[in-house]
C-alpha cells in the first residue's frame, strides 16, 4: 500500500477485525475541496476534509475520540469531490442513546456546512469497505478555454486562455483506455506497482469554452488524472502531438509526460461498487 | 430618481454634458456578490462592485480620480450578476498614451480577478447610456428544494428544505407579468412611481431540486424580485394560496406580501437595449 494510492485489489492490508457493538457506516460525501489539505487525517492540526468529518462524527455521539474514516479516493489538496464515498464504525449504542442515522446525517449537515456536505448516510455490512469494495472511480476535470473568466467557476476550473485543439486532445486520450503501467503520469511511490485499468477516458465539449475530461478506472495512482490533463492540455496547445502518448506511457517515466493541471479543475464524481 | 431604482424612461435626471476628449466606453460585468455592498460606489471604503471597478480602472490608466460608473441594475449587497451593464467615460488620450480598449480589458481581467470580471469592454456613442437607454432588465434566482445542500451552489441559491409546490408557484406568478403598481414588493422610497411592466415570469425546473424563477421587466425597484420570490416561495410552501397574488398586488402595501429571498440566490442576468 502507498499512502495517496486509492488501489484497491492490490492493497495488501488485512481486514480489521470485526468489534462487537460497532455498525459499519456508509457515506457518500461532496466537498469543495479549496481549504482542504486533501481527504487524508493528518497530524498537526492540518485540516483535511476526512479530519473534519471524523471531528463532526466524534461530537454529534460524543465519542472518545475521532472514528478512524477510511475512503475509496485519497484526494489531494485542493481537489473536489461531488460523490466521494467513506465508511466508519460506530457504536450502535452510544452515551446519547441508540446510533440514529436520520439525526447523524441532520446534524453533520449543518455542522459541516457550507464546504462539506453529508450527501447520504446508511448502514453497511462489516464486510464491506469504502476502499477495498470499490471496483471503479470516476474523475472530472474542467478546463475553462477562453480568455475571460468566469466568477462562478473561479477555483472549479483550470482557465488555459490558449485556445485548445479539441480534436488533438480527443485522440490522444484514446490510448489512455485499457490496462497500461502508468509510471509516467503518476508520483513515484515506495515501489508498488503503478499499473491500473482505465474504462473509459473522454472529453465533453460543454459549450462557451467550458471543457470536462471524465475518466474511469478501476483505481488511480496520486496525480494520475492531472498528470494526465495536464499532457493532453500540451497537446491541445500544440506543444506536443496526439501520437505521442502511446511512447509517453511506453517510457513508464514520468519525466516523460506533462506537468500536473492545478487540482482545482478536479472533482472526483463517482465510486462504483460491485453490487450497484 | 431613487436612490436604488433601476427605472430609465421616468428617470428625471438630465445626460450629462458632453465633454471634449472622453469617449463613452461600455463594459459587460458578471461578478460574485458575495463579498460586495452591492454595486453603486459608496463613501466611507465600503466595498462595492462600482467602487472596485471604478478602482481599477483609475489605476490602469493612471487617472487622477476614479471615473463615475453608471450601471443598469444597480444590484444590493450579495446579489450577483452575468450580465450587468457599466458605461465610463474615458480619456482618448491618457497618460499612457491613446485608449487602448485590448490593453484595458485585459488590464481590468487580472486585476479584479476572481470576483468581478469584465466580460466585454467596447466604446458605444455618447448619447448611449448604461442606464437610461436600457429597455429591459431580466433576473434569474435559484432556489434548491432539497433538505441536503450542494457545496458547489453555496452563496448561489436559497436552501429550503420543505418540499414546494412547483405547480402553485407557477400559477402565482402569472398574475404578476403586466403593468401594475408593485407597491407591495418594493421597499418604500421618496414618493416615485412604482408602477412597473413585467415582460415575463417563470419558474424552471433544472432537476435534482434545483428550481430558477426567470423574470424580466422594463425596470425593477428596490427588492422587488427578492419579495417577489419570498410570496411565492409562500405559496410552494402552502402558506399562501396562489390565488391571492392578485389581491396582494391589488393592495398596493409591502406588509401584504412575503419576507425578501436571500440576496445569494439572485443574479442580474442580462439588460436588454433596443437596437440589440
Amino acid at each position: 500500500m502507498t499512502l495517496f494510492d486509492d488501489a484497491s485489489s492490490q492493497d495488501p492490508v488485512p481486514e480489521p477485525p470485526h468489534q462487537d457493538g460497532l455498525v459499519r457506516v456508509r457515506m457518500t460525501v461532496a466537498y469543495d475541496g479549496s481549504g482542504f489539505h486533501g481527504f487524508a487525517p493528518q497530524p498537526g492540526g492540518i485540516r483535511t476534509v476526512g479530519g473534519v468529518l471524523a471531528g463532526a462524527v466524534e461530537r454529534v455521539l460524543r465519542l472518545p475520540a475521532p472514528p478512524a474514516v477510511t475512503c475509496a479516493g485519497r484526494t489531494d489538496a485542493g481537489v473536489h469531490a461531488w460523490g466521494q464515498v467513506a465508511h466508519v464504525d460506530l457504536p450502535s449504542e452510544g452515551r446519547a442513546g441508540p446510533l440514529d442515522l436520520g439525526d447523524l446525517h441532520r446534524r453533520l449537515v449543518k455542522l459541516l456546512a457550507p464546504a462539506v456536505v453529508v450527501r447520504e448516510i446508511g448502514l453497511a455490512p462489516d464486510s464491506w469497505d469504502a476502499r477495498r469494495s470499490a471496483c471503479s472511480r470516476s474523475y472530472r476535470y474542467r478546463v475553462l478555454n477562453r480568455a475571460v473568466p468566469d466568477p462562478f467557476l473561479h477555483g472549479q476550473v483550470w482557465l488555459v486562455e490558449t485556445p485548445l485543439d479539441l480534436p488533438a486532445m480527443r485522440l490522444a486520450c484514446d490510448p489512455l483506455i485499457g490496462e497500461h503501467d502508468f509510471a509516467s503520469f503518476c508520483r513515484k511511490d515506495n515501489g508498488g506497482s503503478l499499473v491500473r485499468r482505465v474504462l473509459d477516458a473522454a472529453w465533453v465539449d460543454l459549450g462557451d469554452g467550458l471543457l470536462r475530461f471524465d475518466i474511469t478506472a478501476t483505481s488511480f495512482c496520486q496525480q494520475m488524472v492531472r498528470a494526465i490533463v495536464g499532457t493532453l492540455v500540451d497537446v491541445g496547445i500544440g506543444r506536443r502531438r496526439a501520437g505521442e502518448v502511446t511512447g509517453i506511457l511506453r517510457a513508464a517515466d514520468r519525466s516523460e509526460a506533462g506537468a500536473v493541471a492545478p487540482p482545482g479543475g478536479l472533482c472526483l464524481w463517482e465510486v462504483g461498487y460491485p453490487s450497484e
